[in-house]
């Protein structure tokens, strides 16, 4: 017990030091004074803008032109999308909850809640920089120079957006591709190890390879295009899950010693459901917010038009995949249909913008027929991955990575399909190798000291009563409280 | 097990055939150019578009005059009440998930994620242009001419919102109008038989009812004002329910043989709760969204204003079915409660645009009441209807289409009160009476080929087990998974 | 029974008999005419509208000045604010039944749905006059004159912000204020009598104090602060479940004879990670959207800024709390966690709009960290709070108050962080204890009469069975309904 808690304080240390170490030697002088000057003016004395708004009600009217109204359109809008994602953290914390064992729930809620708070912190202080460094490379078009807090707009001249809504969008993004790999890594992992692991992939190895598209990095430069992160965001999750899952090897009990395949069913089927319901809401923020962040104006034409490709895809995936499990199983699974809701949504992402009608339905099926497929395939090469993160995320991912090259329409600078094809494939091998082989490190580092896996006892026993002391359902979880 | 199979493959044959041959017919020839074609020009390259918007932004500021202004924040706000009520499919998954028996869950939520799967598809393929044909008749208001894919607009000229804006709110509300559906016949209908329904529902019945007023068809040039779908949504789902819950009969044990009502209570009113909460939210897309389909501009007081209404009957539906079922039977019966809320809202949607708060609180008042009533009524007449589906959509709905002629400001073109109470009513009438009788031949026509209900055994056991083989809360649902 | 029967409709009647009378009293000859007149105009016929809109294109778009943008993105975004902030009810529910024991959860669900119903009831005939009384007071800054029904605005002269948008989003907070106590009586109070002090809470008690501040009152006059109510909404909550909690004393079993304290733990720890998840997305309604109640445009760079530090706070608060519960008491304990994210959320929402990024990290740390502390303090207390709802709501209400006079930039007329202390801690002192000794003074007089606690056996039966007459989770909740 006292070395474990040990562990616990020594990744707990480990992950703060991250953030702690950083934010001194970037902001090495950071007084009161210089962080009262980053809150925006505007927002500095409410009542004083309240009187000056009826004061000067005229000058404001003529103040408020068209760039105040694209400026204040696009950062509400983004704002509320930016919720939406946010919102996709409930979804995954309820599928995850849902597949997995009752005596692991504590374990998942405690992972996802707290992957998102020391994500936000960590983003704050590293990632976001790192990520969008603008003109501020270390290594041109690879590694951005670091820098923390949200540097704000000037009031005088904003931008298409505030910064503030940028980050906000940005970080769920972030702390979406860290809980996509709490599920391929549940019901085996210490919780010290999950917020160390958590940290380092929201602070530093998806904002490194994000800058590469999005920062516009080299891969940007190749003419790659990844509109909302099908390869940037999921696949990168879905690759660092399957290292994870590799690294820790499968909960005792999912292969017999002779190698047969042994499913652990989830506990609750409902709340799996409502999670993915959840998270297709979500995805509205997901793909059409990032339309924000291409387009000056607030276009809504296309935002739209997203809207309609990704709901497209996710009805054909859940159809593909209820239809080839039904086939291959003689029964109309609902969790097949679940991912395969998912799987769709994750292909559509890279070019929900660029794509037909009908190609979006036909990515979509696609992606729920690839679910179906990957959960196949890892049963095969006995790879445990309780919630089906890399089929869904990984290889639906990657599928959406060409699918671009296949189905959309050429971005300047590319004159072929083919060519168009080959870009979207080396951009999406290199960015998924990133994410495994980096986070397969880091998994095996931490395996090397030690604190990564539970004991077997540990895990007989569940992650909640081992890990955290408690249980998620107490006193049969049913017919009452203690004195029941 | 074989047959069973096979009637299930004949069945999804069937559904996926109607969305096929429809689209084959409608659609002969369209290839990749000419999908290619209805992407939109805006859509098409958004980094031209920001390279574009940085070098002509005095343009830029001089093009966004009011009426792209318009545009843009009606078709943004559309897309967000859209969003609101896609989210209502997961308040219906729950609530009907909850006060149904624990066997039935997975089946409940197969039949939520996959009526909003394929209503979206089949909405896509024929339901949205039979719905609103414009001037395309086959005959004149009754009957549009079907035609694939949402015809995009044209962004040189674009409407008061965007064609992609306005097919994702209505197939929400298809959507809405099929899972209504669901809870009347909860427990002991074939799955294979309900995703055949399902389609018809949506991308037939519905959306030609739907033209009769929303298409302007021939109840809309008689003046029937239904603003929401008191009656086009909510009653359509009633009475195709309430068609259903007759044809399949009650549930084994619901009645015993000498005819006294034994209830079936769900197994978990928390999810049941849930569900609520979030219809009643979602129900914040579905009143107020609408109001951006009748009015050229966003008209934020009006659209505020309904949202107002829209709460107060709510509430006062609340209060009114707790203090009738408090009267009644002696206890604050929270389903009641709960289904109060639900009935306050149906009722206040046809008319939450033209009437007073305190006749809001009338309306919803009622509607609560009603409530209460419609499942004492269905006791009596020895219907079952697990979740009151009827009593909340279908009597309510009529309760609403009625109200709206009772407390609503006339139209143009009505005299009288007594004029306008007339036309509702036969409107009511018309579209309740297509949708029962509609979908009694759809739920006969399955009974006669033996694919409409399960046996007995499989109803005893459960349709988690027998349709789709899995348990939604295995090895006791509660302390844990299969190694527990 | 009879008796338990006859005090549930005294005290329903009471209740309604305080609206009922309000409402004769106010608006005495409130006919029919009258109140169709209050239907904005735009509303009326959106018909007549459409068809002139397309007559009067033209001048349309002359029409839709920069005024006009300002009331519709206002209007509309404080509406979505206002649905976030009403999605906060359903996380509260989840929160509080997931905390409780099983036997309760009927009885908890039920207070949930009615204090949102009822107080939208209550807010409608009194409360919103009384906070919002404008130039009407009956005692100047002290007691504004009630009146009933949103006065709605003249469209002729659009304010800022329509009044409908205004009412909802007000009435959201009035909702949060009485459900936060629900969670601090959970387990042994008469619903009747929660109903009592519920209607009194939000309809006379909250809006009295809040007129104070936001009202334009006498605490708003002496230069108090608080952006969007760590105390006028959620100390106000959290001190009158405190005096809830003391009147009727701990729950049967919390603590044994010889003063040992007993936890007694929820019974499903996912349905309250889930609530906080949702709270925390409401959350963005709650404080971004009070930033549209300030200024006069659409203010979106400090809106969306306000999201920024909310988040950060957020965050900040959950890894404070488990890191405190981790040394405490050797486990990442997730209750704690999941409190802290609350705490951090209540702390920052005083000074959400005038604090630095790094500032609210430490008022959001500070926030989870008391959190643990407060639950530790009322364990010693022997007060029984089955929630925390006083540790996260009142006792970090106190610290945001205070936090804004140690961190926030100084108002207009106060000159020194000393003196802004001092305004702030007189007046977060003023308001907690008129809501504790208010609300002390109801709970008093309810026991009095004998029907505030119900009796041991029936606390010890659950109050689902012995208050409403049904099971949460009938035939064992998991494995089916009553024929399973």
């Amino acid at each position: 017990m006292f070395c474990t808690l040990r562990a616990h304080l020594l990744t707990g240390l480990l992950l703060f030091g991250v953030a702690g170490v950083s934010a001194v030697w970037i902001t090495p002088a950071l007084g009161q004074d210089e962080a009262a000057a980053v809150v925006p003016e505007a927002a500095e004395n409410a009542v004083a803008e309240v009187v000056a708004a009826e004061e000067a009600e005229e000058a404001e009217v003529v103040a408020f032109n068209a760039a105040d109204s694209n400026y204040t359109i696009n950062t509400l809008i983004m704002f509320i999308c930016a919720v939406l994602v946010l919102f996709m953290q409930a979804g995954f914390a309820m599928v995850e909850v849902g597949l997995n064992s009752a005596k692991n729930t504590v374990n998942i809620l405690a992972k996802n809640v707290m992957d998102l708070s020391v994500g936000v912190i960590l983003f704050l202080f590293v990632g976001f920089a790192l990520m969008y460094p603008g003109d501020n490379w270390l290594f041109d078009g690879v590694l951005g120079e670091p820098s923390s807090f949200v540097a704000l707009d000037d009031p005088a001249a904003p931008g298409d957006y505030s910064s503030s809504a940028d980050f906000l969008f940005q970080v769920a993004f972030a702390a979406t591709a860290a809980t996509i790999v709490s599920g391929a890594v549940a019901g085996r992992m210490k919780f010290g190890a999950y917020l160390v692991y958590s940290a380092l992939l929201t602070g530093l190895i998806y904002p490194i390879s994000g800058s590469w598209k999005w920062g516009g990095g080299f891969l940007d430069q190749m003419g790659f295009q990844d509109f909302a992160g099908s390869v940037v965001v999921h696949a990168v999750g879905g690759f660092a899950g399957l290292a994870g899952a590799i690294v820790l090897g499968p909960r005792l009990g999912r292969f017999t010693s002779d190698g047969k395949s042994v499913p652990l069913p989830g506990h609750n089927i409902a709340f799996a459901a409502l999670g993915v319901f959840i998270l297709w809401i979500g995805w509205y923020g997901f793909n059409p917010g990032s339309q924000l962040t291409y387009a000056g104006a607030a276009n809504a034409s296309a935002t739209t038009y997203i809207a309609l490709t990704t709901t497209l895809a996710a009805s054909a995936g859940a159809i593909a995949a209820l239809l080839a499990a039904w086939a291959l199983f003689s029964k109309p699974d609902l969790t097949m249909a679940l991912n395969g809701v998912l799987g769709g949504l994750v292909a559509i992402t890279a070019n929900c913008d660029r794509v037909a009608q009908w190609e979006s339905l036909v990515i979509g099926a696609a992606g729920g027929a690839l679910v179906v497929l990957g959960i196949l395939m890892l049963d095969k090469l006995k790879i445990d991955d309780p919630v089906g993160a890399w089929p869904v995320h990984g290889l639906c991912g990657v599928w959406g990575g060409i699918a671009t090259g296949i189905f959309g329409d050429l971005p300047d600078g590319i004159e072929t399909v083919g060519g168009f094809i080959v870009v979207q494939s080396i951009a999406t091998v290199v960015i998924c190798a990133w994410a495994f082989f980096t986070m397969l490190g880091v998994f095996l580092a931490l395996k090397a000291v030690g604190v990564l896996r539970v004991s077997a006892e540990e895990e007989q026993a569940g992650l909640d009563i081992s890990e955290h002391g408690m249980h998620a359902y107490p006193s049969d979880g049913v017919s009452g409280g203690a004195i029941a």
